[in-house]
Order: structure tokens, then C-alpha cells, then sequence
């Protein structure tokens, strides 16, 4: 007997999960964060599937590896053969709703040549990745025909032809307005107030849904922008923090040296590295992130208010996790990408209102959970069936609800293909030679970068993957020994997506009940 | 300037590279083959994608590794997704059309899921894995609706409720007849006359239509059953050849032992390996497939003079294949999967029409080819854009025209999904954990099999795959440099199939055109 009749998949763009508070030393403190972990499990070592928006979604949402889906970086469509959360449900006779940003590119080839109409109902699942929308807001362009968010900024007062541009990341700046995309301009507060930004908007109409729905069932995927740049925050929480709030900057001896990986350091051509590698830059922008994450905190706080209010706590599996994580400076870095923990471990906590799951409750668990396993998590909460046959990841329950594990992942995988990037220019690759991959265990990481020689780092003796092992001498025998957990995990892809296991048993060794007798005498 | 204006691709089922006599000692006498061999390009070292009808066919008709279309063995559908030659041919202005096997099946769950309905014309295609159908044919079991064959039988006097059965592959045995499933049968002719044969049968239908053609272009995707099993070979051609004739059994001092390789010994409890694996039925059963050979061969002549009185012969890329071997009782062995030479190494010629390639006729060339060549092969002969971030083959032509080639493959992949047979249970794995890859290079044929050692052949020293070295600890050295060779390949796999190279390299580097100011100051 399950009690999950609703579920709340909660997903923050490129928040750290250094800015968490419930994960210890914090930059923010985030009690609204932390009350949602007292009601569930909170995730210690959560990974996604790609360090990018893109690709770490695509997992998020069909619960397979950035490899089989296919979607390898942002803007990247989602081939109209996989399956998404919203497919599975649909299945089961439920539907996902989306109230904000998915990232999904339409598979615009295979509508043409599948002749859907992209403004169908087919088309339009397709187009979403199996979302019915509610409101679609992807952020950091001004909010399209699939958001209400324009129409909501201008009833609201917020004039001129792009009250994003103009209100939502913008600053005052004299008579005029400054643009928040000019990282100088954020220490100053949105020209939009706190109850019109983009995180309160999203929520608001989040929580009338909800309430709307009353008793009826429901499932809402609830995605917010922030704290993603542009990194404006309104007033107050832009001037929460200071400087002296930000924390160290980290920096390790190899960064931007000679023996640095030539991919990291092509990394830092990027105007976001040569930016935030000044540490000036970093200070600056750090606060108004933090503030962002403040805010994102509070708003949580409403959610959580609401869910209580309305009895929906009791009912609903909620999930909590970011798509990334975000440098902020250090290493000299900027934004996102690679395969360091500040990008890929991100924030992850599951809230599974079964009273199985009581006896876990508050408590952190420190086994390895990844982006690919919400899907078969949310499915098995509705009790409605996946499909093992492409399904990458496991349902999360058996941990929220301390059943036996015969064997859980003790190596978690992500990937990136920066072929979209400058750093492919930097090195002179081709648009197909850019491929990153890596396998975490609890002691090492490995980086295999196509063409490229490996990163390796000591997670043990060095935490904060300061010191890159993948040319030391000393470490051939580790470098092999994670090579071949990269070997194991490619050739286990699920590449055969078009039968189920069930047909390959019942099919298996019958031909001669179909007529066909191979090889008798 | 191209005179390539018609392709016929032309594939046989199961047929051994040692039973086509210009690859040299050959078991049956091959004079038409030889005569196209002499008019082309003969390829020594031509590798199929799988040995084994379904997955190696996907790999022919989509010129992507099994690993990527995802179709890992017999009757597991194409998914939608995927493109082929015919699709490709279509986006061209051309159309592919088929006589005989394909053994495509169609993505029932796709088509469901788009609204396609099966009979519709992009059902249809969807269907037919882009082939426009003149006559699908599968053999194996009774010609179904969309071949003439049944009727076409039953017009001529082949009597009874399933002809193919009472008759094709059936021989006489008293007043009645027996099955040449029976394999103690297949020394007896076959009760169809010659010319009513499915071999003659489809080579008459392929002429008809190339001759209907006229000077309109066409490309012909000419698919022969045989010498598939059932093994019956019509009269002359059951008795053309004598036990005498068939050869010696190849044995290795580990077949069968307890060093043999697991995969390997549980092949064996398979049906047709108890029977091949008895001498007297191999040497029984030989004579009738070398017979089908035989008879292939003639109506592969009769292909060449229509060509050749028609003109066509001129203006004709031909490319000769067959989807992979068979073991015929060599090893202890019958029919075909798993990775030797004799299995997955396949006759291979192409006939390019152009001048160019006028220094290269009746030559043999050494360099690798791969069953995914041939669609971009094909792709280039007509000019027709391929798609190379889905294509993972590549054009022949520049060898057919003794272009400069800066860089060509020197290893050639193969892979087998043995979740569907018998094995599997005898090894007790799950059907997600029966996967093997090959790679070989000229000198070393590595086996990578899921959940076992691995196989390892030096192909200088033991060219006959013999000895398995997977287990010897003198080859680790190899053994890693084989392994590492797997793992290039499978971390190239072109994954991303939704975006082309060039969209990608226009988006490089250019968020900043579309006011997405990421990290400026």
C-alpha cells in the first residue's frame, strides 16, 4: 500500500549544493531546504548525467544516460524515440504537468517525417517531452508564447516592447535601465519586485494549480530558472550578502598551468572563465547568486506551506534537485560544464510520504543516486510500469523506505560534449571529437576526454580534486581500474529499446513453436 | 562526372566467403561471381556488423553499428528513429526498392505512438525500413502477402494449402513428402522444379523489373534467401556435389573442453550444433548448401547478361554481399553468431561503373570494409547528401577509384546480442547481460563477452582462430591493447542523431548572436 497519490518534482537551475544548508557548511542558509530534508531523505552523493542545462534534463526526464538518449548538449532536440516521464505516466493514465523551464528542443525531423502536426496533440507531447504545460518558462531569453509571464509582467506595470530585458534582468541605472546580462550591474537589485520575479511568479502559479486540483491527483513538475544567470536578484536579496560571505575562492596548483588538462584550460577562453577568474568579478557575483538562492529558499518555504495547508504533504513523493552546479570562480572557472563535484554532485533530496519511509526521515544517505533514476522513482511511487528495457536508472524507494538492497551503483557517470563550445575551436576538434566522459566512485574520479589524456583524481587524499593524477606515473593501475568501469558502463548501454525484456524471455529459443526448425536431423 | 545512374545491391543469406571461388580455394565453383569480381572490386577483408541475420541487415540498411540502431538480433524492430538507404534515397529524389529478404519489423509501439497507421504510405515505409516493396520474401517460413511466390507457385501446379512447405522445401518420400527442416532429407532434390525455385523465382522478378525500367534510373536492393537453411537445393543442384567435394571440418584442440570459451560451449547444446557437431551430418548437409551455392551463382550470371544486354552494365554500381556466414559443422559448429572468421568475414565485391575506377577492376583489395558502408557507398555513387553524424560507414568509391586515401580503417567491429537463445539459459543470464564485441585488426581478433573473459586470436600465427588465447597469461599486453581499441569505439559511437555536423559547427561559440551574454563584465 502506497500513500503517493501527487507528485512534486522540484528542479533549481545551477544551484550548488555547497548552498544548501542541510549539506553542511553552506554559503546560504536555506531553512525552507532544510525542513524539506527533515521530512525525507537528503542525498549526499547525487550526480547528474551532464554538467549543462541540456543534456542533464534529457536524463532528468527519460531516465537514461546522456549516450542513449542522445541529446548531448543544449538545444541538442530530444529524439522523438525516447521516452519521457510524461510518456510513461500518460501511460499509466496520469499526466505531467510543467510549470517552468525543461530545456526540450522539438525533434522537428521526425515531426515532418512522421507528418505530425507540430501544433497537435502529438506534436505538441512531443515538442514539450511529454509535459501538458501549464506555463513553459526556459529563461534566460524573454518568456515566449508558452508562459504567461509577459502578459503577467505587463499587468503588472512592468512596460516597454521586453519587460524581461528591461525589468526582470535589468538594474536601474540613472533615468535608464542597465542590463543584468553585464555581470558589473548585479549588486544592484532587479528592476522587478520580489513579488513579480521570475522564482515568486512560478510559484505562484505552481500553488494555485495545486490548490486547484483539490482532491484530484496530480503530478507537476515545477522548474524553476534561478538561481541560473542572469544573475539579477530583486531587492532584498540582492544586498543579503556581502563579500565577506562568499566564502574562499578555490584554487588549485595546476590551474591554468602548463600541466593543466588542455581541455579545462581551453575552458578558460570562455568570456565566463575570463571573467570569474578574477577574483573581484567572482566576489561580485557571488553574492547576488547567493541571494538568488536565498530567495529560492523562501519561496520553497510556500510550497511546503501550501502541501501542509492542504493535507497534500501527506500524499505527495516530493523531489528536490538542481540540473548542475555552477563554478562561481573557482579554480579560475566560470558557469558550468566539465566533470568537477562542484558541477556534477548536486543538491537531491526525496520526500516520500510513506509511512514506510518513516524511519528515514531527516536522514542523509550517502549511497550514489543519479538524474536517471526520478523517472523510475516516480513511476514506482504510482505504481505505474517503466520499462527496464530503456530505463537507466532505479527507483530511489527501496532507500527512502529501508528495504533491503541486495546491491546498489558504487560508480555514478556523466558526460559532455563541448562541440558547441569555443574550447573545440581552442583545440582545433571536430564537431564529433568532443567527448568527455566520467565514472565517480566514492575513492577516485577518471575523466576519459576523447583525444585527449585522461583526468584522474584522488577523492580520498584529495577532496577537492585539486591535484589532476591523469598523467602521474604513479597512477596507471587506478587510471585502468576506473578506464574499465567506463569500459563495463558503455558496453551495458540500453541500446536494444524497441523490445521489451518480457518479449526477449517469452521469445527466447521458441522458433521451433513458430515453424521454424533450425539444425534438426 | 559520375556514370553511376542505377545501384543493385545484391545480398545472399548465410553464404560463406569460402564458397565464392575468386576469394581463392573455394568449395564450389563460382564463375559468375568470379566474372563480377573481374568487373570490380573484390574485398578480401569485408566484416559484417553481426553474425546474424536481423542485427547485420540494420547495419547494411542503415550504415550505423548494431550498437547504434539498436536492432540486436532477429525480429527486433527498427526503431523509427533510424534511417535508411531508402530513406536517404528518398530525401534525394530516388527510391529503394526490394526483391526478396530484409528481414526488417516494424516499430509497432512508434507507429502506435505517432498515429501512423501501418497500411498508410509512411506506415508502409516505416514497415519496410524505407524500402519500397516490388517482393518481400524472408524465407524461413511461408511467403506471406507481400510476395507473389505462394501464387506464383500455386499458378504453377505446386498444390496444397502451403506450397512452400509441401513443396520448396520439402522433398519426396514415398507417395508423401518430408520436411527439409529434417536435415537427413536435403541429399534428395527439392519438389520444386528449378525454375519455380525461390532463387529463380526472385532473380526472374528482379529482371522483369530492371528491364521494365528502361532508361529510367532505379535502385534495386536484389535479396536472395539462400543458402539459407532450410537446406533443400532443387535437382540439378542437390546432387551437383558429393561428400567427397565438401571439404575438410575444421577443429581446434580446444573445441568442446573445459578451456573452451563459456559462450562458446553453451552455442553448443543448441540444436543445430548437436547435429553439425556430428561429422556425418555435416559432411550430409554440405553438399546441398554448396548445391544452393551453386545455383545462386547461375542466376547471379543470368543477372550479369541482362545487365549486359540491357546496357546497364554500364551505368550500374553493383555491390555484392551476403549478411554473414555459416559454420557448417566447422568446430563442431552449425549455422552461424559469435565472431569467427567463418561467420563474420563475408564476401564483398563492388562494381563501380565510373571510369575512374576502370585501374581497379579484377583487383582485390586488403583494406577493411564494414556492412555500414554501403549505404554511404551507395549515397556517394548517386550523389545523394548522406547524413555523417548518423553514418557511421563509410564511402568505398574512393578505394573502387583509387583515390588518395589519407586514412582508412585498420579495425573492423562486430556485435551479438545472444539474449533470444538457448545459451543464455544454459549460462543463467539475465537478457540484458549477453552481449559480446568484436574487434579485429589484421592481426588480432578481440571478443569482448559480458560477464566472462574475453576471446583472444592471433590471426598471424593461428589465422584459423584455433587457440583462444583470452585466458593466457602471456596476451595481456594484447588483450589491452585489443581492449582499448573496443573502447575508442564505443566512446566514438555517434549518439547525437537529432543535429547535424553543421548545425553544430554554425552554433559554435555564437550565444552571444542570439542575446545570450553569458559571464560578460
Amino acid at each position: 500500500m502506497t500513500a503517493v497519490r501527487n507528485v512534486l518534482f522540484v528542479m533549481c537551475d545551477q544551484l550548488r549544493r555547497d548552498h544548501v544548508s542541510c549539506y553542511g557548511a553552506s554559503r546560504v542558509p536555506t531553512p525552507n531546504l532544510d525542513r524539506l530534508a527533515a521530512l525525507g531523505v537528503r542525498f549526499d552523493n547525487a550526480f547528474v548525467q551532464s554538467g549543462v542545462c541540456g543534456p542533464a534534463r534529457m536524463s532528468y526526464y527519460t531516465g537514461r544516460y546522456v549516450s542513449s538518449h542522445g541529446a548531448t548538449w543544449n538545444r541538442v532536440p530530444l529524439s522523438a524515440a525516447e521516452h519521457t516521464l510524461g510518456d510513461y505516466l500518460r501511460a499509466g493514465g496520469r499526466t505531467a504537468t510543467l510549470a517552468g523551464k525543461t530545456h526540450v528542443l522539438p525533434d522537428d525531423e521526425a515531426l515532418v517525417r512522421f507528418g505530425i502536426e507540430v501544433e497537435s496533440e502529438r506534436g505538441a507531447l512531443l515538442r514539450e517531452g511529454g509535459f501538458a504545460v501549464l506555463d513553459r518558462y526556459d529563461g534566460h531569453t524573454p518568456p515566449g508564447p508558452e508562459s504567461g509571464y509577459a502578459a503577467y509582467l505587463r499587468a503588472h506595470g512592468y512596460a516597454g516592447a521586453d519587460p524581461w530585458s528591461e525589468h526582470v534582468i535589468a538594474v536601474d541605472a540613472g533615468g535608464a535601465f542597465a542590463s543584468g546580462w553585464q555581470m558589473r550591474n548585479v549588486h544592484l537589485p532587479s528592476r522587478v519586485a520580489e513579488e513579480h520575479s521570475e522564482t515568486a511568479y512560478m510559484t505562484d502559479l505552481a500553488l494555485d494549480w495545486i490548490r486547484a486540483q483539490g482532491d484530484t491527483p496530480w503530478v507537476l513538475h515545477l522548474s524553476y530558472v534561478k538561481p541560473h544567470w542572469p544573475y539579477v536578484a530583486p531587492a532584498p536579496y540582492h544586498a543579503m550578502f556581502r563579500d565577506a560571505d562568499t566564502g574562499p575562492i578555490l584554487h588549485g596548483p595546476q590551474d591554468g598551468g602548463a600541466d593543466e588538462h588542455p581541455v579545462v584550460r581551453a575552458y578558460r577562453e570562455h568570456d565566463e572563465c575570463l571573467s570569474f577568474a578574477q577574483e573581484a568579478v567572482a566576489r561580485h557575483v557571488r553574492p547576488a547568486y547567493m541571494g538568488l538562492v536565498s530567495q529560492l529558499d523562501v519561496h520553497l518555504g510556500r510550497v511546503l506551506d501550501t502541501l501542509s495547508a492542504t493535507g497534500r504533504i501527506a500524499d505527495t513523493l516530493i523531489v528536490f534537485a538542481s540540473d548542475h552546479g555552477e563554478f562561481a570562480g573557482d579554480r579560475g572557472l566560470g558557469e558550468k560544464e566539465l566533470f568537477y563535484d562542484e558541477i556534477v554532485r548536486v543538491p537531491f533530496i526525496v520526500c516520500d510520504p510513506d509511512r514506510g519511509a518513516d524511519a528515514t526521515r531527516g536522514r542523509a544517505d550517502p549511497r550514489f543516486v543519479e538524474g536517471i533514476d526520478v523517472v523510475p522513482t516516480i513511476l514506482d511511487a504510482l505504481e505505474i510500469p517503466g520499462a527496464p528495457h530503456r530505463i537507466e536508472g532505479s527507483s530511489l524507494l527501496p532507500l527512502t523506505r529501508g528495504d533491503p538492497v541486495a546491491a546498489w551503483r558504487d560508480c555514478v557517470f556523466s558526460e559532455l560534449d563541448y562541440g558547441f563550445r569555443r574550447a573545440r575551436r581552442v583545440l582545433g576538434r571536430g564537431v564529433r571529437e568532443c567527448r568527455g566522459f566520467m565514472a565517480r566512485t566514492d575513492l577516485w574520479k577518471y575523466v576519459h576526454w576523447e583525444g585527449f589524456r585522461p583526468q584522474l583524481f584522488d577523492l580520498d587524499a584529495d577532496p577537492k580534486e585539486l591535484v589532476d593524477l591523469g598523467a602521474n606515473a604513479g597512477y596507471g593501475a587506478e587510471r585502468a581500474r576506473m578506464r574499465e568501469r567506463l569500459f563495463d558502463w558503455m558496453a551495458t548501454g540500453k541500446r536494444r529499446t524497441t523490445v521489451t525484456d518480457d518479449v526477449v524471455e517469452s521469445r527466447t529459443d521458441v522458433h521451433r513453436e513458430h515453424g521454424i526448425h533450425i539444425g534438426i536431423w
